[in-house]
Order: C-alpha cells, then structure tokens, then sequence
C-alpha cells in the first residue's frame, strides 16, 4: 500500500468515527473497548438476543470474538451478522482458540458457514485448524503451524472467500489473491494478554472506513504494530508497555502511519 | 453547596467506607470497582438472583448499570431494586444507551416503575429519550439533546420524582427543585471507556454517606471532575490519563475538594 | 523454604510456562490473565459446559474463583474440577465473598464436598467462615477473624485435607502439619480491585510447577508480595501502583526473589 492510501484511510477512519458493535468475551472486553476509542471508532458492546440485530444495523462494522464462548453468545453472534450481512456491514471474526476444543473449532465453523465473514483474523495456529493445516492450539496461544504460513492463508482465504489476516511476530494478510506482510510490532505485544481481541477490533475500525477489507485489515495492523514500536520505547515491563500502546495509537498521526508502517510482498 | 458542606461529605464517605452493590456491565467492572475503592468505598459486584436481594439489603447503595443487559440481569435488578428499597438505601440507575435499541428503553422504564430510583445519572442524549425529549443515542454515546437541558433534566426530575444527572462537558444535575451545574472535568474523559459508569458509582458512593441525593450527586461529579482535571496535567494519552485518574481521586483530600470543586447555578 | 529452594521452582515456572485454566469472575478476570502471564503461566479463561472439561484436561493448574458466581458456574466449576481430579491437576479454589451471602456459603461447601481441592486460597474472613470459626466478611472483604488465625487455618487444613492459604498483611499458608507465614507485601495492595484473585492465579502457576501445593502456595504469595512491595516505590497511587505490580512481578528475577521472600515459621 502506499504511503497516500494509508495516510488517506487513517484521516478517514478519525473523520467518520465509526460505530464497532463487538460481541466478544468478557476478559479482554475493556481492552477491545478502549482501543477502538484510541484507533478512532467508537465502541458498543452488546450480546442479548433482544437487541444485536438492532445494534448491529446501525454499526460501521461488526467484531464476533469467541474468546469465552458460550452457547446463548452464538445465537446472538448469527443474529447480529446475519442483520450485518443484509446492510452489507463488515463482519470480523476472530477465532480465539479455535482448535482447542471441539466446541470452539465447530462454532467458527458454524459462523463461516451461516454468514458472510469479510475478515477472518488469528493466530497462525488457529488459522491453521481453519484452514485443515498443521495448526497447534494450547488454551488460546498459537503454538506454531508447520509449513508455509503465507502460503496456507493465500489458500484458504480463496477457498473460503475472504480476508484471512495472521496477526504474529510478522502479521500475514491474504484475500487469495493479494498477501502482504506487516513486518511492525514489538514482542512485548506477546507479554500482555488481549493483543490479539485488540487487533480484531483495529482492523473493525478500519473496514468500517474502507470499501476494501484486505486494504483496511493490512493497515489496522500495521497502526496497531506500530504503536506497539513505540510504546516499547520507555516501558517498565508488559503493564507500562499497554498503557503506552493505548496511548501510542491514540497519538499516532496519518503522517507518522504512513512514515512508520513496513508493508512489504510475500 | 457551600465548602463546609462538600468537605464533610468527603470526610464523611473516607469515614464510612460504604459497601457499594453494583449490577453492571462487563465492559467497564473493574473500572467501576477501583473508581469505588479510589472514591473511599467498598464495592462488590454480584448478580445471581439467589442473592442479589442479600448482599443489597447490607449495602449503602445499589448501582445498577445497563451497559450489557440481558434478560436475566433484569430479574436480578428488580430483585435488588426491591429489596434496597425496603431498606431504604438509596439506588442509582444507570441507563447505558437507552434510546439506541427498543429493549434498552422499555427496561429503563420498567425499572422506573417497579422500583423507587433515587439518581438517575446518564448523559444528555438518554436523559434526553427518557425525558422524551429530542435525545439522540448511538451505541452508548450521547450524540446530543436538542434544547435547554438543564430544563429539561429539571422538569423530568419534577414528573419522575428523583434526582436528574446528566454527566457532560458541564454535568447538570437536578431534583426539580433545585438546580446546580458542575464545571469540573476535563475533555480526555471522553477519551476512555467508562467514565460514565465510573461517574455512577461515585454517586454511589457519595449517596450512600448523604441524606440528600441531590447534593450527593453534585458533590460526586465536582469531585470525580476534579480528579479529571489534576490527572490531564502529564498524561501522555488516554489510558495514562485513565490511571491518574484513579490515583488522583484516591488522593484527594477534603480541603482540596472543596477548593477546586466549581459548583454554580443555572 | 530454602533459597534454593525458591530460585528452582521460579525457574521451573518460566521454564514450564504452564498453562492455568481459571473459571472466573468478571470483575478481575483481565487481572487474573495478566498476571498469570507475569508470573510465568499461560491464562485460558473458558466456562462453557461444552468445554470446560477439554479445556482444564489439557491444563497445569485450575483455578476456581466465585467472585461473580451464577448457577450454570456452579455446574461448569463441577465439570472441570471432577476432570482436572481424574488428571491429578491442582485444583485451587477461592471462595471470594464466602460468608456475605448463603449462596456463596453453600456453593463454597458443595465444591469442597464434591471435588479434591489442592489450595483453598481466601481472606482471613471467609477462612473463618468456612472453618466454623468466627470470620466476618462484608461483600468481598474481610471484616476480621477473631482468635488465633494461624491455628484455625491450620486445624482447618487438617481436617478438611487441603492447603489452606490465607492473604493478608501477613499470609498464613497451612496443610495441617506444616504452616508457614509470608510477611511479604504493601499496604496499598489492599486500595485496589483484584489482589486477593490474582494471588490465587499465581497460587495456580506455581502449583502447576510443584508437586508438593503448600510450597507453591508460600512461594507464588512471596512472589507476589515482593512484586507489590517493588511496585510501592515510586507508585503514585493505587492504579499507577496497579500497573507496577505486574511489571515488577514479570521482571523479578529468581535470585531477586530468593534475596527478598520473608518466609517465616509461626
């Protein structure tokens, strides 16, 4: 991408303030909350069944995350994305711990099979369930996937028919025909639990500001990865280190994006 | 209020340390819980209806915060609600986002009905569709209340009978008599999550240790405000603005309330 | 404990990086997951009948934590504990707010009847309580224990066959032969949300990384006390000494460790 999209896309997403309808799990909730504000969207979260459709229709995008799924949360997460499939709004879904167990790994399932997802956003290790690759999931940390990663996404996002974004030491975005790599980030993002829920709700402000969900999804991880970059710079230990993030994203200017973001081709 | 009043209140709550119950949301809890201990309370969250009834009737004030509802936490409220009421201890109603979907509005005004509230803080835009007036509600964020709003939290506080605040740039808080505005705050209170849940508790907090929940309201947001106002001198973003905040309201003592707190009338 | 002892079981922690599956409240629960991750383990927060058997049968430790309890909790806390006995998984269980409500009390008990808890982990009231003597609790907090806390524990720990592990100023960590106090820790580790859970996450990492539950016990509070008495300096109130306690604790080394625990016999 170049510097002017990625400069346009953030002026964009800070103008429109998006609305993000999250229904996500209750460890990382205030996180995702906070880091929407900070990447410019507004956040909502909302799971009863009585109300996600109506929330949903009036979201810019919206983010299932199954990080404490539960069976009530799933009828609300088809609800909600079937309203968002009808309005065309964006639907992001992040598979925490896909591969874990049987529960999670057919729920993704189920959800990719009844709605239209935009971006599919995981570790390497869940996507590699997905995709029926050699991922390995311990709790809801990635532990590796054999084989070529970039490879496996580019594959799966074209069966699938949609963004599949790997958020990792170098974050892997593929729609099956286009993969880039984002080559930002710090690994003290590994030393904090809710890096990757954060991700997911990025890459919602994002796409609810760009017509092109792989566009949007490459440059929510590059913003959040750079962030990370600098809140590095100074921090104590991994708790110093988040408040910066939040801070460091909040802070970070259309300009200082587009100098700072390493996007390179497979 | 005049200084004397607002620097025994203080010393009064630090005095009392008041058990402050709260059903409420899971985005912004803990937020609620720290801001309870920093404001000189004690907060316990609880909401299974096997014993909300029980940990109400030994509470000094009930919160109760829609932030997440669901259906079985509306039992629970009612529950609660009741209860506090027999006991005569006073409840705080917090309606997140009414307005924004059907189910969030028809459970506000049925808490309305069954159960006696003694605050009812929100922002302008759900004081606004209670008071059925031109509010406006997207997601939980207040996107405005057409109008003079302080007549309007003044009349609704009048035909509802309870104590009307409106947390803002300016809070206004009414109980249809009397009317006073508090100017303190500052605007990266609006850069977080929460702080019209944390604001909540504090009138919590305040009216479990005052007769009076109008002056309690008011003395709850000048001094939450005020917390606000020391902790923007040297945040370097939202989230290191989010723990001075904290820390600043732990730390103020009832002289330096008094003095800051910029309490005026209409 | 010897200091070799405590510099070869914090290696091990690291080294194991030990997965803890904790079923949790929703006040702290973010608390709980940071802060297994800085002492060393891998959180995984899941509750879901369909899988919280799966998910603990694959883990180095449970944690059970009644902060918010519901009905279907009670039933998943079962499903898990009843696995992680079958696979010799410690099992540590906090019986948050014991004794403030009849619920809390009977679950508490129904827990301890029907599973093989490793650490009963609480304040010195809810010990009380559940030991028949005279514990006073108040929502969540102590309220005191009357007479000779160290003898109660002990006696307790006897008969009910497990390790008891109070927190407090001082901790008191029994298994009915063997009691041991912690003098570690910081007055200001009693001005936030959250401390009393997160000693019982670290209680389940270092118990997934030592056969013998009491020594991991005395270890993981010493840890945690130290890193709350490293985070006290500088802090400049309870939130910003909040963000210190996890750092230090990720950055306490094991020769740190064995210098600053203060482990004593009664």
């Amino acid at each position: 991408m170049r510097s002017k999209e990625l400069t346009d896309l953030m002026k964009t997403v800070r103008e429109k303030h998006p609305l993000v309808h999250h229904i996500t799990n209750y460890v990382t909730v205030n996180d995702c909350a906070n880091i929407t504000i900070c990447a410019g969207g507004a956040p909502v979260m909302a799971d009863a069944p009585e109300e996600v459709a109506e929330m949903a229709a009036v979201a810019g995008a919206l983010v299932l995350n199954i990080g404490t799924l539960n069976a009530a949360q799933v009828d609300s997460m088809i609800l909600a994305g079937t309203m968002a499939n009808e309005r065309q709004i964006p639907v992001i879904l992040d598979p925490v711990g896909a591969g874990a167990t049987r529960f999670r790994t057919e729920t993704v399932q189920r959800l990719l099979d009844e709605l239209k997802i935009a971006v599919l956003k995981g570790n390497a290790g869940e996507i590699g369930v997905l995709a029926g690759a050699a991922g390995k999931v311990r709790g809801v940390d990635s532990h590796g996937l054999a084989g070529d990663v970039a490879g496996i996404a580019k594959d799966y996002a074209k069966s699938a028919r949609l963004v599949v974004s790997v958020s990792g030491a170098t974050d892997i975005i593929s729609d099956g025909k286009r993969t880039l790599l984002v080559e930002n980030g710090h690994p003290l993002m590994g030393s904090i639990s809710g890096t990757g829920c954060m991700a997911a709700s990025v890459t919602g402000v994002f796409c609810a500001a760009c017509e092109d969900p792989f566009k949007a999804s490459v440059a929510a991880l590059a913003a959040f990865g750079l962030a990370g970059e600098r809140a590095a710079v100074g921090a104590r230990g991994p708790l110093s280190f988040k408040v910066a993030l939040f801070d460091e994203l909040a802070g970070l200017t259309p300009a200082a994006f587009a100098r700072g973001a390493r996007i390179t081709k497979v």
